[in-house]
């Protein structure tokens, strides 16, 4: 177990890394992105909430390698997943389109599971193959969840190289839950006891089952080695590596270099064990000289799993968490990092998920398919310092349904419900409105004060409606 | 109005402060704190939440000052205040002493009203005396809120100078409220609507009224700026100036450069004048060569007061806010900077406003007062760098009454009660338990599992109430 520091400390490589953005040339954008198409990784963990990081106010999980890329780089604190949970949430990921456009969010399930048929179409277009068009290797390391059959596995949708978990972490499960106790109160009351051994989730090399079950204490660490050794062997780049963590998803595990180290418990020993990686990961970038050409993205894919309750995130102040459109279940603490990019600062524009392909597209001077419809937007402009977001605006869908849509800062609610309870679902003749930048925790209803913003609104979610194509239903085909 | 950047930038001092620390014999104390007095600057804010800054979590609030000093310095994660309303709270911080040991915790009133008769006793030993024994000039400007009769004024108190408000910004109230609209309706529906002349606040320098009504829209700019006059003049040192914002307490007043500064409304637009004064207050101090020896906090009375809406701030991820002895009403947001004191990083130790007296009393060479329990600890160590806290316990007092106590991570409610609402309150006959290192939301009662803990937390809390000696209530008698 790692001695508890009273402190972190900025490192000497982060002080002379400020040093050096004085002495030189500055490497950073001044009035325009940097033209050469930069390495691209993306850091993905999985139901981590809002409120999680330090440098997005958590008290006692130690982050100081996430809160030193947020301060060398952009924080975001209005960045948004595509979905709530997993499946969907990854597929606006890697297409840039909402994902009820790809058949890839459904009214009968709301993610793929072991005994799923489907998975994401190869008509689809992905991140990968975007930059694979141009003449990047790719290379991704951990949880797919984008459809587990052969044809589905992401060195079938544009991925030269795969290591990681087909699904999630908590499918599989072998042992036998007692009367007494349901899924909830499994992850409360006995995740304790739980071990690898109780799962049988499948690693895969490519598409080869190389251990199963998986072990799952030390999946962070080696997806870690495996991120960097991949880089490393492919530092002539261009390269783009997606690196998709599958925790803090419960079941926890942590490697016992972390077991303990957190105030936080065993959700913290997790996240400040993703932390480290990520440390390495940029430690590596700079002993290879790779920092200057290199952008680099952290996010998750959905809000804290409020019911697993201590073994779940926090969202901090936002509403709600994973499974639900309130902004807990959607907005994610996100960090770009890239000094030849990226101009430093905190960022209180709008992205998402859905946004990365678009820029990163933009980025590698690749055009966007132009047989669709995105609904991702260039960054680039807010990356280099140089202007407001394209995004202004965000559809929320649980499953197939639109359940809210912002505009600006406000927000509509046409439906709410809880993120594991259907009884709580409530249609609302008058959407709920809230202006989310003054009142980032949805409390003060303003609908009645404005009119004119929810016809606004209304406007804009019967244009978005009139022109939605879906592919069919992915999800709901099992057994 | 500034125009609203889309970014903070880290500044070019700020770079040439970390170049600094490279390149120098650096600064700041390696294994012991520096030995000479340094001048103490004290920043308290009125009602800011725990969540409410930047660097703590806050999405559309921007504070690049104090994130700047956070980052500079140490933040804070669990840094308390002695009670969770303005009175008490402030007599804790001047004393080093719980505020029912002064008599200025009740169970009468909670705070001092414009009709009250007491204040603090004058044989209590405040900051400002301990430090004005060795050799500081001290000074203070803001809000006092610990007696407005003449012989409670700061300046019989152990300061040499005063200018600022005897108590609260919303008290002497002028306006009539409507039959319909009672005290919270006041501030959520028609604060938009007040004015500085709806209040008859006195303005005082030393012990004279030099402006009634103060004009509040311009109060936190004038503080700002008297504070950094004062400085100027007494650059010579040692200094001890405390700076209290009666903001961003209601009624919320911004002046004209800062309002619609903020994506977070007034309230944000008050926050970010407050943090740009902080700017101002540091440039002075790297201006005048006096940022290597001098120490500057800012912290804050007391939680949000959440019952007055979007005018009150957020405690963030913490339970509840201002009036409670959950952690939102006690726990504030907290920065120590100081180039030479303070070795900069995370601090996730225990601290409170009554350690301030005891560890500036420190740096100063000055003995504590024998004759009296004290409550504060020496920080020193922690602030260098070199250990742990002493401070290893936590008494929250609501009024005069006991509610609930923290040893280590754990946290005893003995009675529970929300802010505003008397028919909210509870005896615990087994108290409520709470791990707050591990549940920083205080949801997962686990006294259960952990009868040895309330046992330990029992022993302490008699011990406490064996040895309390409190001063006759200096709160009850009005009119």
């Amino acid at each position: 177990m790692p001695v508890q520091p009273a402190f972190s400390v900025p490192s000497i490589p982060f002080i002379l890394f400020l040093a050096a953005l004085l002495a030189g040339p500055v490497g950073y954008a001044q009035e325009a992105p940097a033209t050469r198409p930069p390495n691209v990784i993306v850091v993905f963990a999985d139901d981590l909430g809002y409120g999680d990081l330090g440098v997005f106010g958590h008290p006692t999980i130690r982050t100081p390698n996430l809160d030193r890329m947020a301060l060398e780089g952009q924080k975001w604190t209005q960045f948004y997943a595509a979905a709530s949970v997993c499946t969907p949430s990854r597929a606006g990921l890697m297409t840039g389109r909402l994902p009820i456009r790809s058949g890839m969010a459904s009214s009968v399930n709301r993610v793929l599971f072991p005994d799923s048929h489907g998975g994401l179409p190869a008509s689809e277009v992905t991140l990968a193959e975007q930059l694979k068009a141009a003449g990047y290797a790719t290379g991704m390391v951990g949880k797919w969840h984008l459809g587990h059959q052969p044809e589905y596995l992401p060195v079938n949708h544009g991925f030269d190289d795969y290591f990681g978990i087909p699904y999630s972490n908590d499918m599989d499960l072998t042992r036998k839950l007692t009367a007494a106790s349901g899924y909830w109160e499994l992850w409360t009351r006995e995740y304790k006891n739980l071990t690898p051994a109780d799962f049988n989730v499948p690693l895969i090399r490519d598409t080869e089952v190389v251990e199963r079950p998986a072990d799952q204490r030390t999946l962070t660490r080696r997806y870690t080695e495996e991120a960097i050794r991949w880089v490393r062997d492919h530092k002539e780049g261009p390269f783009f590596m997606y690196l998709a963590h599958n925790l803090p998803h419960v079941p926890l595990f942590a490697s016992e270099d972390f077991l303990g180290s957190s105030r936080r418990g065993l959700y913290g020993d997790v996240v400040e064990e993703i932390d480290h990686g990520m440390g390495l990961l940029l430690e590596m970038l700079r002993e290879e000289g790779l920092d200057q050409n290199t952008i680099v993205v952290f996010t998750s894919d959905n809000g804290p799993w409020l019911p697993t309750e201590i073994s779940g995130g926090t969202a901090g102040m936002l509403r709600e968490g994973k499974g639900t459109t309130w902004e807990g279940g959607m907005r994610e603490p996100t960090i770009f990092w890239g000094p030849a990019y990226v101009r430093p600062g905190v960022v209180m524009e709008m992205g998402s998920t859905m946004d990365l392909l678009p820029t990163f597209s933009a980025m590698a001077g690749v055009p966007l398919p132009q047989d669709r419809i995105l609904d991702g937007v260039d960054l680039t402009p807010v990356l280099a310092g140089n202007g407001k977001s394209a995004r202004n605006t965000m559809f929320y869908y649980r499953g197939s349904e639109l359940y809210a849509v912002r505009l600006g800062p406000f927000k509509a609610h046409f439906i709410t419900e809880a993120g594991y309870r259907r009884d709580t679902r409530e249609e609302h003749g008058i959407p709920l409105l809230f202006n989310v930048e003054e009142d980032p925790s949805e409390r003060f209803n303003i609908a009645e004060a404005h009119p004119e913003v929810l016809e606004a609104i209304r406007k804009l979610t019967a244009e978005h409606r009139a022109k939605m194509v879906r592919k069919p239903d992915q999800l709901k085909d099992r057994g």
